[in-house]
């Protein structure tokens, strides 16, 4: 099928276990979490060929993103090793009416400190084929909008796919900012997910806003930055633990929307559940589903991935597929 | 009362804890789980007398299979020792739309591999007055289920009650070859539970079939096999941690159906659910309850397991009185 | 704002980790537990000043005590230290049909053994506002049932608002003697929580009362007694992990009710949250909140609290008000 | 053989896992621990019928008692249920120069309280050759002092073997008023473990006593008071995790004293390592093995009970048999 | 350097964690083990570029060893999948006088039942310079025997190094049996470790055989088999966690033989020793270092083994060169 | 006996459990670590009233610090709330010939960050009687430097005692940065723990120095800037796990030194051990200990912290005198 590179910062989570709060406990699950990593491990447990590019320090805890990222067949060729740290973030699982708290310690990794010049993309992109990074890249440094806007360009140039999930960090910059620097950066995408940043902005006042306005608010986006495609999640959060989830995907080329199934989802770790959504996508349309096809593929996989622990996705085409096609009842199989 | 004896495979089954997926963890719980012997181990838990009859080998991981059973105070004088190994299986509990998944690992087991000819019967059934066995002991060899058919034919000849549960397992065997061979079986048995593979079929294409098609279909089966009682159990299986569950008992003398309470269940653990909606059964015909009496009761046993962790049920006489008697609110009692 | 004075017994509370039951498990979670230290944790939690009085033994179990009240901010120098033994009980956790079980250990405690004489009452209220106890700590004894009427009285006396929450307990001692006991300390308290036993009952034959019900319920405690304010929490209990949670407030000098939001609570941990509601009415009357405010802010605290393991409640302030104000929807800040 | 009868309290034993201090932990393990339970465990994995006679609450905490003894194979037909509680202990784990610390919390126990009525030894010593009891029990009240007598008398009038540990615990009686009670037990005693509170001492002013005052110490006691055999362990204590550990018997009738080998041992759980070693002479006995084969075996068992983690010796005879012939390499056998 | 082959048979490994004995627990650590991957993985960390050729099945258990070899930087290209279960055993581990226990449960794994005709070793042998196996391979099956011989045959022709560790396992064949098979495929081995199967015994009628002798049995193999090189490892076990280890390594071109430095371990886990010293031949012979540098890295390398969990050791060249060079001391680095 | 106040970085320290190394595990214990904290931990302990100042930010991970050191008995009323992230570091602990190893990621926390003037000395010096501090704090950054420069003069002049544990981190500066820096700072420090930056050196190269050079050394220390005593501690390392562990202190006044017994130690963790050592030698001389009573105090305390997990030390002064008065055998006390 061709590689598939994602490019940005993984980071070791640290949660407790359970429901835990922080101020309770003496021990934490230390897991990586990322989500450009959770895209690529997600495409790998898909069994597409994935590389991911990033940088991670040269001691044990920055060994730990090559065994981790190569256990679940990720490429690891291209991440450079230097600098002084691995990111972290601590993460509180919400339950019921307590929402989930994220303490980010990321500043200063050797991700976020790297130059745009340290990345060989005309080696990274030989056989690739696909370009996907989110936005957090870009909102870490200067640099790293740089690299990203040159790395779309190339990829862009070289005939290769790119796909951009916007994933806006209020903690990392405002929307003034981001809306800035990312539309440098838009021309150069083709599938855009969960633009919210460049002031073309639902109606919330009644609630979730309708087929029609997700509509809409796509096609705006898709004029305005000439996506190929634009895709929105839609979420409505009933508690911490129990969310209704469903999304939609619009092309420009036949000014259609097409929307997926909704699920009611009993929650176990909400974390990578967009991130697995985008891997979905990519992998739909590396196998030229259609766009129907494309955005059930990429709902199920996610609603999969709401029932794993942790940020990684866990899930085979053949879980997703059993899930698409209609098993929802979680009966065991013996 | 007398006692009830059980005859069948019990395995170690190794799960993550929660709902870690396998290729998450490097630790597993380690728990005995078979269908008979989690019958013997709910009526023990009631104070019914009873003998677990089964063969494991003669080492440290087979004494398990002895402390654990004597822990709960079943009788185990007549396990044999020998053979090669412990039958295993892994099981990944489902969440959410992800459904649990089990991986056997039971060939070549001590007890898979036994004759007919190791289990004295005579001695096992002295003082007995109930055996019981479900259809996967007949699925592990040609030698076991004539031994069931042998026992079976022994233990009516004795005016003991005989109950089976039908229990299909499709990694074991095809419904062909299960009809088959329990054909020959079933005129030796008085309660059969859950039968479906005799080619009497319920018809689902309308969602879940009626009580009427729910008597037509248990009155059918005994009229074929002579059967005392026919039940089922009636699970509707929204998720993998959401079912609403009831159950119904066919007595062929009145040719009546009476059906229980439906319970809305928030699952903890679903595996070992209908094994203890079978020890109820057994405890209330052993106590001469009404079928009303019986199916509220193995109800209300198996919906409380469904919140107790692994094989096992734990409940007491008393507990399971409480719930059937109306108390399902869970309060604290302090 | 000047501190509040806590009295009643602390004990080591056990319980088999997530849904296990006490027959299931070789290791228990010990945490401390009572119902005024939890009145008290939370106080802190909320920045109120507050000193906990109890005794405890001297030795290393005795000092978990001082350690864990200290871990969370509340005053122990009137924490007298001698007697035997530090009571203890096990909790299992319940789930779906299936209630939560206490098994109190708390007979001879150092503090059920505790003298009327042995707390210094003038010391102790020094710079104290409030004085707050449940009706456990006078069933424990006589002598203390003495000293909580003592105290009270003093309280009083000293122009400090005194609050009590009946919290009947059934294994303490029966509803009559529970009434004639306290009917002797009611007149001195200012804010009554759940009085149940004084003869003034709810009529449940309808299933939950009406709010005129409880309005009239309040208002002859307050009658009889002369109370300022009655409150009752209003939980109807569906399982043993999910309840729908609210809580009124009834003023004597406007003759007023005002009822709570309701929350559909998926329930972590149960235990403790009335204790939480309490420590809500204490901050936010000392914070000279309206009834309204008072019963909002204390009714989301008591919910928070259901969503967090263990007996202390670990929300702050701000917590409170972002519930309060009407973010249930537990969606991750980052 | 014939059945071994023991009797005394077993309690929960509530420890930190590993090396940890009571004061850094918030789980504690719990298993069973008391001196005759202990002795009943190992003697059932040695393949000896064996009785333990205690009392125990009704509710699920002392049904662990029940479970845990029949899991072992330990017959719990005379064990009374009532009274209010279980009585309970916290063990530190000592390492290097640390020492292990034990906080009882025993006192009010349901065998404590218990009456010397409440046994029945016409029905517990049927079919059975042998009473064992330590001095703890007499040690716990008066009325348990009155039901050792009683049972030490007609064990022996009924031919059977009676011995006794004297396990002297400072934390429940002074070294006088042990004496004073235990003289009088004592004519009824055939084999003694070490005595060491009837006025007849070591002199430790050297170190270690020498095998010859031993040999009079063990003599001296035996003119006293009757006894068939004295037997003494010999430890020097290096370290909380390093021992060498020897023991020593003394026969009356041929007046000689035979020693065992030495071993120096790396300790896992030094707890109940006496109790293992009563257990190898009491199976010694009872298969009539010669002094110096019983003091081997039950030293070896004892030293393996060193390696073994909480109260229970988990070994069996061949496992004792291999390390008594020499094998004390540690080699793994595959 | 150029790639290094293992082929061998690799199991999930179940033990319990600690000190804690089978009969002891509900919970197992399951980590990968196995002669050759152990091989493999250690020299991965050393930086070797390593395949690894089994057979494993195709659900999700067989997928552990994918992930987990790839983890480690395990090329698993040539891991055949299929067949029925992967082998499993379980492992208890000793401490003192208490030896560690093995039970396999390996029979009818896919490795065992793999046909000789499954492996392409025309493609496995692409870009190889080293074949390495153990005796454990040829014992699992006659297939198998075959499918070494012709290996190593084939390897040897394409001029690769081949090595074999006979590593005996008496729970698999006999010696005479042992000797019979490897007498045929030894011919083709460069490097033989540990031969004790083919009649040239040591003398350990006084204890541990002198240097001397260790040579003449070292040349005796040499010669007879025409091995370049034969190594043994010297191990005096003191206990189970302490043992005396150092190796020797014999050139037959040179007929000289030298040892390495002893090294007294305080052992954490001593499985997969064997198999890290192993590979620290392997890699010290790539790298062209001299018999007395091959063999104290090897040493150096397996001595760290045993302070490492699990079978797979976990060091890099530049630990084991600090070790090597004499740092032995363990002071922290910071 | 008046204040000690302690200044210094606290991290949260990350280490896997029992002796896993960092690539094995997905799980870390987080416990805080500094040597400052340390100290005031331990003199809490001693029963000493103390002071730790530092910055943490003010999230729920900097609570961490306010809730441990409060827990401890240690005021934390100087705690400064802000700045960007609390630092961490890496443990992983080694065994037998394996290091262990400390990965700092500690740069950029809101102490390194923080100004000299933020400290308000006048306020944090009332009642106090003694100022610690490690050479850790002026070695991250100038503006540390310059507040331990200010804070020991403005101490010295308010006749209090100044204690400084050079306690060198390579990590952090090199020897000749340090020796400039702290030469600033030692004129007014009173007592000097491990000064081995200012050029006068050890010889190592015939082993452990001799108790002259030992002596000499001190002098020599002393001389130069002034200091009452002068402190070193000699450890002999063997392995990971095994110490010989003792010191020695010089008073400059009499010129006399006074070495303390040694100890050998099974190490269960040995971070901490030096600041245990400092806490117990403010212990006794605030108590106005003989020099050869503080060093006996001192390394008997510092001894039992390597038998403890984490960094705190955990001991009572019981403890610490009963091991100083002999007894280090570790037999249990009950």
């Amino acid at each position: 099928m061709g590689k598939v590179i994602t490019f940005g910062e993984v980071m070791l989570r640290f949660n407790p276990e359970g429901f835990m709060r922080i101020a309770q406990v003496q021990k934490f699950e230390a897991t990586l979490a990322g989500s450009e990593s959770n895209v690529s491990v997600s495409l790998a447990n898909f069994g597409v060929e994935t590389s991911y590019v990033t940088k991670v320090p040269s001691h044990e805890v920055g060994n730990i993103v090559l065994t981790e990222m190569r256990r679940f067949g990720v490429n690891t060729d291209y991440i450079i090793r230097g600098g002084n740290r691995l990111g972290i973030f601590y993460l509180e699982k919400g339950a019921s009416q307590r929402p989930s708290k994220v303490i980010y310690d990321r500043a200063g990794s050797s991700f976020a400190m790297s130059k745009a010049s340290e990345y060989d993309w005309d080696a990274i992109f030989s056989d690739a084929v696909w370009f996907h990074f989110s936005a957090i890249t870009p909102a870490l440094s200067d640099e790293l909008a740089e690299a990203c806007l040159f790395a779309a360009k190339k990829a862009k140039s070289l005939g290769m796919t790119v796909s951009c999930d916007i994933n806006y960090r209020s903690q990392l910059w405002s929307k003034e900012k981001a809306g800035q620097v990312m539309s440098k950066i838009m021309p150069y995408v083709d599938i855009c997910i969960n633009p919210d940043i460049f002031g073309i902005d639902f109606d919330y006042s009644n609630g979730m806003p309708t087929h029609e306005e997700y509509h809409e608010v796509a096609r705006k986006h898709a004029e305005k930055f000439g996506f190929k495609k634009v895709s929105f999640s839609l979420r409505e959060s009933f508690s911490a633990d129990r969310n209704i989830y469903s999304s939609m995907i619009y092309d420009a080329t036949t000014d259609r929307s097409v929307f997926s199934k909704e699920y009611d989802i009993h929650i176990v770790d909400r974390v990578g559940g967009g991130d697995c959504f985008v891997s979905g996508l990519i992998y739909a349309y590396l196998n030229n589903f259609s766009d129907k096809e494309a955005i059930e593929f990429s709902t199920a996989a996610s609603c999969l991935k709401h029932s794993v622990e942790h940020d990684f996705a866990m899930s085979s085409v053949d879980e997703v597929n059993a899930l698409m096609n209609g098993d929802a009842t979680g009966r065991i199989k013996r």
